[in-house]
Order: C-alpha cells, then sequence, then structure tokens
C-alpha cells in the first residue's frame, strides 16, 4: 500500500513551499512522489472554450484528457474524498503520496512552524505528528525538527521512514 | 462493465459539437455521461502559478486536488491509454463512456459526416461503425443515418442500444 505522508501548518506558513521542496529533492533521489492537495471550495482547472471544458459544461460526470505523455481528469463528486478513498481510486505507480493540508486525517504529518507567525503549534497533540519542519522553541518531546532551509535532512528522515530503499524496488 | 461508445470523424467535421448535444440530452434525460478526448500532443490543463501546477512542476508524477464537489487529476503516463485502460482506472459512476476520436480503437462508433466537407465516410469499411450523424449521399448498407440538427433520434438510438432503462437502475 501506497503510504501517505501529510504536510500540514497553518496558514501561509509556507506549506506549499516546502512540499515542492520536499518532492524536488526526493524525486532528485529517484523516488516517484505523487500529491494531493485539498481545496474546501469549488475550483477552476480546466480552460474556458477548450473541448475538454466543453464536455464538462454540456454534462459530463467525468471527463478525461488523454495523450502519450499526460492524463489529465476531472469529475464531479458528492462528497469529499477521504486520503486512502483517494489512494485506492486514482494513485497507482508512485511510491509516496504528500499531501498539502488533510490536518484533521490519522495519516503522518510533518508540520510547518515558524515562529515568528505562529503562537503554538498546530499538531502538538496530535499522535500522527511525526516531525516539525522550522523554528519551534519548546517541541513536543520526541518529535525531530528540521531546518526550513535545508530539505536534504527532512528528506533523509522521510526516506528512512516511507520509502524502500531505491535497490529493492 | 460500462459501455463506450466513439464519436469520430474528419478534422473539422464537428465532433465536439455533436458529443455536447448528445451529452446533455442524455444527460437530460438522467443518464449518468463520462467523456474521453484524446490529445495528440501535450497539452495544458492547470493554470500557471496554482498550487497543483507548483506541485506537478516541482516533479510530481500525479497531482490531484480534491474538494466537496469535485476531483482534479493529471498525471503522467508512459504511453498512449487505450479506453479499456482509461475505463478500468479511472471510470466509476457512469452509465455510459462517451469518446471524441479513438477512430482506431475497436469500440462502436458514430460518424459525424458533413457532406460539403468530405468525398467519403471514413469509417465506411470498419465493422464497428453504429450510425452516421450527418447527410451521406451513400451509407452502408444497415447503418442508420441520423440528423445533425436534432439530436433527439439519436440519442433514442444510443439509449436503446447502450443505456440500461433507467427504472433498472
Amino acid at each position: 500500500m501506497i503510504p501517505i505522508l501529510s504536510i500540514v501548518g497553518k496558514s501561509d506558513s509556507g506549506k506549499t513551499t516546502l512540499l515542492e521542496k520536499v518532492v524536488r529533492e526526493l524525486t532528485d533521489r529517484g523516488h516517484r512522489i505523487a500529491t494531493v492537495k485539498h481545496d474546501a471550495h469549488s475550483f477552476e482547472i480546466d480552460h474556458e472554450g477548450k473541448d475538454s471544458w466543453r464536455h464538462k459544461r454540456a454534462g459530463s460526470r467525468l471527463t478525461i484528457i488523454s495523450s502519450p505523455t499526460k492524463m489529465a481528469l476531472v469529475a464531479d463528486t458528492d462528497h469529499d474524498h477521504r486520503l486512502d478513498e483517494i489512494r485506492d481510486r486514482y494513485v497507482w505507480g508512485v511510491d509516496l503520496i504528500i499531501t498539502e493540508g488533510y490536518k484533521r486525517e490519522t495519516h503522518p504529518k510533518i508540520e510547518v512552524y515558524r515562529s515568528e507567525l505562529h503562537r503554538d503549534l498546530l499538531c502538538r497533540a496530535d499522535e500522527n505528528l511525526v516531525a516539525v519542519a522550522g523554528d519551534p522553541s519548546d517541541p513536543p518531546e520526541g518529535i525531530p525538527v528540521f531546518d526550513l532551509n535545508d530539505v536534504r535532512p527532512l528528506c533523509d528522515f522521510i526516506e528512512k521512514r516511507f520509502l524502500n530503499p531505491l535497490k529493492d524496488r
């Protein structure tokens, strides 16, 4: 089963930026990563006037564009999917799923924390917290803290904990 | 297994327009439709600068945005997916898949044909041709021809041939 790791933190803490750096570093190391972002609202992804946009507007529940190098899908849903549903239904061919957000789920979490923005850690009492990236003055006991500006030690930790050695694949 | 029906035709024959009309009419009749479009080239679906775009650019193989009403996925692929692969991996919760293009596959096909544009039918000799929408002067024997301007008889045909009666669902 593909492991799921969530990058959580308060708004504007820098979740997307950290996720980008981690994905880039792990990809450079040869791992295949999928990412999931939660959006509380409706969102626009397709471009007005394109054929796929026209399909969707005509009433299609699920529209797919498929090319030799890329695949895209836009679907109506009747509920907010849990991460394990997303994994089981949509994700394949990767070694790790990294999510932005999903703090209420019970998958392992890395919290982004910058002392200039926050009073306390969002996930201090969350038993799924596995690491903090940032500068908490009083991190929870036993939880490692990583530098936000050098993502390599954090990626070493992620590799060790969530990824099989590349030679075993 | 979800049936697949392809709308095929030469370039600019009006495939997208017919697909839109058919999807709208079948949706109005209570059917749940998915659509698939083939794109021979790379395509852009996401918007530059958005978080999901940033995830993908960082190296993510597969990026998902999930909201309570909509789900979107963009994935790298290493080959051109066949329609049955697409159906098995990505499509659920619909009654019929209508594709735009995919004339080389062996699923049932409706050809869009307009005499002012074409010399002959693209799929005249294709045993998967089930209907023509347009005005061929010499349609293949036994193949029904439907008016491009009134999609209702064509949808009656599609319903009868590919969709279970709504009461049975």
